[in-house]
């Protein structure tokens, strides 16, 4: 147990999000999630990106070849986001601009998500850590090959130290509370969980009666 | 095995859609899909009956209690449908009104969906059957409590001649032939399957350059 | 496909409920439900025999034995059923007494559910059949040792005619039309489906306000 | 729904035991069910055929190579039985030495359980429907390399007529009333499940206090 | 390996109870656990609550909106207990009436459960944690969007040293020793394990002949 | 149960083989088997065709847009077997190039495989059924997005008379007899079952010393 | 990273071993593992007790009552051990003779097995290591209601130090090195994993010749 | 959280390949992989090994015995490489002759892949933790019994500082950037990941035409 435990809050003045290697090539090799639920995962996480206004980094492997080019949604979504496509490193952490390109917001949490998780999520992650940022993995958009390579990731980054979130977690440890925002959280809710949809089309369906 | 087989293929000309009891408060019930593989097969199934022209059929169960309302989506995209609110009658072939709409398409295969599966659609499906319809259940956009229970509803409709499909299915069996339309069926496909949308991506990635 | 299928609809007024062998023993056999999901669906369905006021039936194996008695809350709900204790006969439909309290309640419908399912419930379905029966068994009120037997044994029914169905299923087709007794009905649901109720405590917070 | 089903019962009077394959090679190869599960399984049907004195044809193929060797305990079970080491056909009803022995039984109820279930199993039991004979297939004592390849090979049975069981149900429903010999069939069960054994070592702790 | 270990088992004394968020519409997102599971814990850990006497304090967020009341049957358990409906905090632990209700008990050990894991449980564990609880999360009567979301959630908290419990462990290690009144424990797993129900109505069956 | 059941074993001198639409970009959709799994599968299928010395036909969707081209190693295997790029029919026995080809091999058994399952293996499938054609979809080498999408299509095809195979079914079933050739069916299993290379590289480790 | 990891293996010299509350009715609470599964598992362990020699340390809750009497193979492997009926305390750990027992075997290592996992596992292993004990629990010989509570279980001990291990890993590191017992050690994995006997089957057949 | 984390990243430089057990009739133990995806896995981890030109050591416990030879395909691999035949230790840490391999290399980041995970692969992943080795266990190329035994395995090993990874992770942290060898990792992928194959297949189809 860990006595001196400090529980550094998300916080939307210190988060950064980083989308590694969302390619659409890639994402055919994503088997721990069914497409739609990683489709929409994905896009409520950069929908939380866009609705706290969190600085973002787009960064891809070889868009030109077979991985294939980032997902249009996201690069629609973050227009003017450093965009680094790498030229090799498959650790984006090994890539100078990128690590700049998240130095220079000057934020110390950084809210991972990417393709594959052991690789493209898991090694910045590790690098992070021991530089010492803290380090949030989105592990709902996050995919892999299968559910053995995702639990022997998420056991690898736990043990150093990075924190195993889901894209609903981060809206919410990022919000705080309802009142900063009541429309905007429900609705980015709205959009991404069907059965919260339900839940206020059925409310506003009586009270608006 | 069945000497006399006749492979009555769903026509465009001949294909009635059923979207039964999609209400926002039942669909909370559904969870042998998760809510949004559930949606999105949904939807797809409705963008189908779009897409592809079908007198489609509305109908609901109470929608002023519990049960909750038509989903919005489903009514936006059919304003002009016939529109049943029964007023008690769990299968929906028990009400007149809908019997009525649906012999006035003048057609004999009826495209069903529903919540939940072994009720609100087996027994419409099995009346419809017993009056000598071609019943074709859409599996992926009907859903119920659980499993079990799932497994049962299509077991009592195969041994009673429904054919079971899915949206993908029936999108397929309607089209026939790509070469009616490349880009209908394909804009299709890309909303509602994520890979077949990445594969597209990918692909013009290439190609446009 | 069955051109000449005849959709009899389970009737109140032609149902019989067989309740074989819920001992307090042989459930613990049972391995293809969690427990609570099981008892949840022996107690809606002896519910709606109880609410559909059908002639029900309960018979058991060796109550002095390991088999255990009758559970004391399906005993309670029909203190005046006929109670056959069989001596020996393994399928129910063997028992002289069983057959006879089945005929002498003139129905022809018989809504089974038991454990185990591949015997205490399978063996009698088929006996019935075979005697010109229709016969529905409630699946998931029926519990045995794991997937693989059910599957076996539902696939066996299948072929014999027998309707594989659950207990929402039976509640549904034998109510007919919610006018008959909205609260009624309402009431079973809401204590026997958790999200049911939860629908029912979200509208009437609101409509009741 | 099958108007003019027939229900055989099985009966020792009119049942032979076919093992077909339950090689020790083999088995390795089976993984749709625990070894131990599977282990358990075959033993129980074994048990039954010895229990119930069924007349008992084994046969194996190849055994000299490295398909292995007929399981120990199961030859150790049945010495006396007709033993067919086939010297080549896949499909068991297609050696002539076999179908003898079946033939000189002059039984026409076929228990046919054996590694692998879509050939050693599926082979033998669509070849002796075709010739008449009522064919039983133990589910649970049949293995293969996975769910997929088990339920197709189930669903192509059970098209064909064959009844799908399993050993516990074989044995209750040979068995047919409990007074026929108490303590054999609850040894029988005792042996082999382990919760059968447990409720009546419970039973018997008390009562023989 | 921890060699300085020290096992604070959870203490009729020390222990306070907090339900967070079990509201009629919040459940209806849970996906983790089958709707009668999920209540069946739920109302398991209150009766613990309630058996035990611990101070209890419930939450809830937004009840007059979709997330829903509180469920009813909760609220009437405990109608003294203090009642934070918190206008907006998304962690209970950031509202002060909450914290000051915890503090006023005067007790370190905190058994948190609610809706959904990894936000209105997860958060208010870690901030408790950091302000030196003890904390115990019932893990199974605690639901959330699916199994991953619930396994980042259970990493996150076990990494932060929280204790992740089940509502039968909290019942055994509150009670320390049957003596302290068999009846009482034996009614509450009675209430809530069918299979430890079945187990007692067996023996009294027995013993009280 | 089938009475006058007819077991028309699939046989080399009658049997075809058709693969349909085994394309690299339609094969990421696949999700019902894991990549490796299926692509043995579709390998081991393709082996048998190549061993049996099958008439092979093949058949592709679009090759030339996102769909992809069909797997190479499929294309090397059978150099010269006819090759038909449909320009657009979504049913292969919609094309009239594919049914001639089928119709000049003069065989009746049809051997089918392909992507995806509910489509590109079931409309023709039930389209040759129809015309009187025996036909043997191959389960394990046809893939498609769910485990959902999978047994609403098996169970469509099995109402309609096709029986459900796996490759191995269909390797034991065309060569009725070790004997034809040991050594042939011993590669062809060692390449495509890695235990029963297991069994033979131990037999052979032994018996060549 | 635990930089001052010491592997403390199970030693022959050093282990107690401790089987807490296996009793004929509390196992019928166990579902996340099949009845057989179980069984083999429960008594591979007891089996390793035996050969190994270790002090052995039987304990029960409640005999008399539905928990139900010790399974009587255990009894009967370990006549001499020390036995500890406990009167009332639910952690073995709080009652003064069970912790006797252990101490008088001046061991300093504990294998621990029981039922159920989360309560009468977890208990006293976390007592045991607080008092500096090395405790390494076998998995797969403890049982409990379903996966949840395990998995909870699993991290609560993993958090505390406590090892954990399997029935075979136990064997394993006990054992270190073949030559110590080929024999014994063989006949132990022959009579408890079923591919293993399976594997010295096929090797003796082929080399006895 | 461990604020010190210090990531030593796999390098080609100091990283050796520990092939522990993958013999023949081992292999048919493993049953928490298919055998096509555990062929797979482990063919890519030694291509791996190849690859990157890793000092690579092979081991194995009896190959005379029923354990089997290795599989053929590792030794052609390697047939240089150190080769310790276990004369009976379980734990290859326990050889001499294998440490000093190990040892002889001058490496410090050890590789450990093997059959059964909890016994051929923790034992010595323990050990060299304890010696002050960095280990990094393929978990994807190492197979047991079933899930259970794996993931108590895990669990043990990250307690103890064990880095959990896939063969897909290896061969990334090793290769560090694409631009070291495009081509060359490019096939290594191409024929271990099926859909990357796909990918790439599909690209250059587009591309060279």
């Amino acid at each position: 147990m860990n006595k001196t435990f400090k529980y550094n809050k998300l916080s939307k003045d210190d988060a950064v999000l980083l989308l590694v290697d969302h390619q659409a090539g890639l994402i055919s090799l994503v088997q721990d999630f069914s497409p739609n639920e990683f489709k929409n995962n994905v896009l409520a996480l950069t929908a939380c990106g866009k609705y706290f206004k969190l600085p973002t980094i787009l960064t891809t492997s070889f868009e030109e070849g077979p991985n294939g080019p980032l997902v249009p949604e996201i690069k629609a979504m973050f227009p003017d986001a450093p965009y680094v496509a790498r030229p090799g490193n498959i650790n984006a952490w090994d890539n100078e601009d990128f690590v700049n390109a998240v130095k220079k917001t000057g934020r110390k949490q950084l809210i991972i998500a990417g393709v594959v998780t052991e690789v493209c999520v898991a090694f910045p992650a590790l690098s992070a850590i021991e530089e010492g940022y803290e380090v949030f993995v989105v592990t709902d958009a996050s995919g892999t090959f299968n559910e053995v390579t995702r639990d022997a990731a998420w056991m690898r980054m736990q043990a150093a130290g990075v924190q195993l979130m889901s894209w609903f977690g981060v809206a919410c440890e990022l919000h705080r509370d309802w009142r900063n925002d009541i429309e905007g959280l429900g609705t980015l809710f709205s959009n991404h969980l069907p059965n919260y949809r339900n839940l206020m089309t059925s409310y506003f369906a009586i009270t608006k009666k």
